[in-house]
């Protein structure tokens, strides 16, 4: 019975998924689902590569959080658009959450909406919100195992940001190794490696950005 | 609609988890649940603790994943009974499955048993498993605003492992802000600072399991 539920959910969720889809292409804007685990460093590389987007791209963030605001906080400070929703204990965000807030938006001023997912490396990655594409944060700290124990995040996303990657040479972690088979578990995946504090690979994140926002086929 | 579905689940789970604290006190058997993000170290706490815990304790351990057996093969390796329950993409361990394994385990002959929750920071804070305590261990490579973006799972442990202390000195991370913050938000509980790498902290680990296993009112 929970299986029958869970699936109507799902359903009725993709759905309002269409209907973002549809709105967001109709209104020329480029989405990005930005997922990760608690604490892989979503809103520092935001905050790194919105210095650099900025200029170049009308961008607005929506934010996924608990109860707190504190990541649309720190958003708010660099100078362009932010939403803020709060899930009230929620694991995920989910289309209709999205739907809402797109009023709060100059939704025909922009070029672009990143939203950051909640941070969770299985629930999201179950939900579509609508977007363009999917990208998932993995912070080196969180060790070798996580793709192949949280695959379907994984496989959704067409960019994977191997972040924290300043710390390598303190943890046990065979880049090359999670690499490999992060390239057999989703070839079409685009790999790349940051570092939010020292600022690596933040330029290639935001050039990704930039050419899908280029190359939508709107 | 959701939020009706979602209590009744809640009320089924709770009824469920009595039985399984009432099966465990009968059995005197302390329970834990060891909860954190994915990436926290809980495996390698666990491995880590095993080495000590194992000549003075009778320990099983039950391990909750999305899909693989891969912690339970670590910590097979250690010479304790462990059980593999794979929630097949689902976000939490929940109290019907961990009725279904007790007759996995040779219960008869145990002290304790800890099971390692899905790694994930919010949804297995929602589900009693019927456990006596429950942990949370948060690495601080994950950022010092994890306690009151996800206060739940702070709230609700009695243990809070802060993991990883070896890479404080290459980290952003204000530990005694942290600590004093946790202990305002939850002031019964402990906190220990623990690294699986270097060993430090593990016998205060060790010497907490121990003493909730003598001190629990069996």
């Amino acid at each position: 019975m929970q299986v029958e539920v869970m699936k109507n959910i799902l359903g009725e969720n993709d759905s309002i998924a269409e209907d973002n889809r549809k709105f967001f292409h109709d209104k020329k804007i480029f989405v990005l689902n930005l997922m990760g685990s608690p604490g892989a460093g979503k809103t520092s590389l935001l905050e790194k590569s919105i210095e650099q987007l900025k200029s170049k791209l009308n961008l607005a963030i929506i934010e996924g959080d608990l109860f707190t605001a504190k990541d649309a906080e720190r958003i708010d400070k660099l100078g362009i658009p932010v939403v803020q929703i709060n899930t009230m204990g929620g694991c995920h965000l989910d289309a209709p959450m999205i739907q809402k807030v797109t009023n709060d938006l100059d939704i025909d001023s922009l070029d672009a909406v990143i939203i950051e997912n909640v941070g969770n490396l299985v629930c999201p990655a179950e939900f579509e919100l609508g977007e363009n594409k999917k990208a998932v944060v993995l912070s080196i700290t969180e060790g070798e195992d996580k793709p192949s124990k949280y695959p379907l995040i994984f496989k959704e996303s067409s960019l994977i940001v191997l972040n924290k990657i300043d710390l390598l040479p303190y943890l046990n972690f065979d880049l090359e190794r999670v690499k490999k088979e992060l390239s057999v578990m989703n070839p079409r995946a685009k790999i790349i490696e940051v570092s939010a504090t020292t600022g690596q690979g933040i330029s290639e994140f935001c050039e990704w950005i930039r050419n899908e926002v280029e190359h939508e086929a709107f």
